[in-house]
């Protein structure tokens, strides 16, 4: 499985990298697209992109179909990073190692670019063709669900208001339902839109959603840890910034050993979930494993 | 006709408030709704919605069953209102007669209740009901596109540039491109929604087409003759706000009494593409009518 692991997921990342440069590398009508391609055009893990691909080959498709909405995904999640760094929510500089981008474009275009990947993501994931439309409509709505009041703005709220409330600190239960909507409702679009596009059968798309939230837990635990343990310059970013702003994270909370210990039993009941798919899971198995090796 | 119009626009706006209202009525994850209510439910003209049910009207529709599709349009646009209203951006303080979003729930809140609504939309829009998946694909990927960066998005970008560039002014044809994706395309994509939604053949497309260019023209010019000529009480802000940002306008271009002839020429060109319809687009005809007769 590792080796095939190793060729597919730099193979599925050269894609999702190669697809996203073409789709805003056209003519423009203004130059927000520069602000645009500083970030969405970075790096990064391609995370939410791999993961719906895993899914849909867990499901028995072949994942290079689906794209464009694997790639709309990413720029969903680009575009929140924008607004996320903008001095009037983390005010952070540096993402990824570099200026953040209104940094280098100053806040006006930070936003716009912003608002211009999101509703560009929507208008890519539309293009995507190949499957019943029916399919289609249902997959990216539940994708428009997840991103909205109900799932990633909605968990950037709780934790805003947590930051700039002086005194008032999340409980661990309220951590927990900030990050499972923060970053754990997009997690949880990417694998189930894999399943959806792929015709996964109900008891499979119940499994997905199982092991989308378990690894949305373990992956948000193992930046807490990795917050405390990493490398700054794996990460792009200085560590301990959460310890610095006084948040309570898994590790403030549980200590670092009960945090690993934690991560790794979410780990294990992810990989369980995947049961139902008779070991045709291997790559979301895989991405699962890797949370508790990686470095940023 | 004028009778049918006093009835058909105050009780679609009616059917509009209502579904927003009750869109956005429901339990929520944070506070974040009441930011996205406070600006949504403001009242407004809700004239993208309209202008889609006028257009369905055309295209021989009963337009009330495409609700889900004219409120997302709504929320595009108040969420471009909330945004554009940022201290980064146009720092204005007052919408519509009361203090802008980021007045009242800050700037952090305002960017996400932007956000959120623009995300919401997509969900709602893909939740509509009784028309061919594949139309409603079409349709909602049409309306991404104008909101994107080659629409919406990419307009303020123009007009947020010359404004924010010492010593830069815009061209008459800088200001016309400017506009027509800056206000243009939202209407574009009302009208053609209306048209697509309601199964319009080809040619009713192109003459919608013509009519939404040459509506939103007359639109942004006699929004600039208000500016000058309009009673700040009915407009819900100051008159004269460009002239003191040194804008050009059609009226600092033309003069107004050139700019109110213009105007009336394109509403002329609006009306006269309708003649495909057979006499059965009268609302899109009142619609385009009295923006002339319009105070805010």
């Amino acid at each position: 499985m590792n080796t095939r692991c190793e060729d597919f997921f730099p193979s599925r990342r050269r894609l999702v990298d190669e697809y996203l440069a073409e789709v805003t590398g056209g003519e423009s009508l203004s130059d927000i697209t520069e602000a645009v391609r500083y970030s969405l055009l970075a790096g990064g893990k391609r995370l939410r992109p791999l993961l719906l691909m895993a899914a849909a080959e867990a499901a028995g498709a072949d994942s290079a179909r689906f794209l464009p909405v694997a790639c709309g995904l990413e720029m969903i999640h680009a575009y929140s990073l924008i607004h996320d760094d903008l001095p009037a929510m983390d005010d952070d500089d540096y993402r990824r190692g570099r200026l953040a981008c209104h940094k280098v474009f100053g806040e006006a275009k930070a936003i716009l670019a912003g608002d211009a990947l999101l509703a560009w993501a929507f208008e890519v994931m539309l293009g995507q063709g190949g499957v019943p439309q029916d399919v289609l409509v249902k997959t990216v709505k539940e994708i428009a669900f997840c991103a909205g009041p109900e799932g990633m703005v909605g968990g950037q709220t709780i934790d805003i208001e947590a930051e700039q409330t002086a005194g008032k600190n999340l409980s661990l239960e309220e951590l927990q339902k900030m990050h499972r909507a923060k970053t754990g409702a997009l997690f949880r679009a990417a694998v189930l839109a894999g399943g959806m596009l792929a015709g996964a059968p109900d008891g499979q798309l119940a499994a997905l959603k199982d092991y989308a939230g378990n690894f949305g837990l373990a992956f948000q635990i193992t930046d807490d840890i990795l917050d405390v343990t990493g490398d700054p310059a794996a990460m792009g970013k200085k560590a301990g910034s959460d310890a610095r702003k006084n948040k309570i994270t898994y590790v403030s909370a549980f200590g670092l050993e009960q945090a690993e210990k934690l991560a790794r039993a979410h780990v294990g009941k992810a990989v369980l979930a995947l049961a139902v798919f008779d070991g045709e899971a291997g790559y979301l198995r895989f991405l699962a494993e890797n949370l508790i090796a990686r470095k940023n």
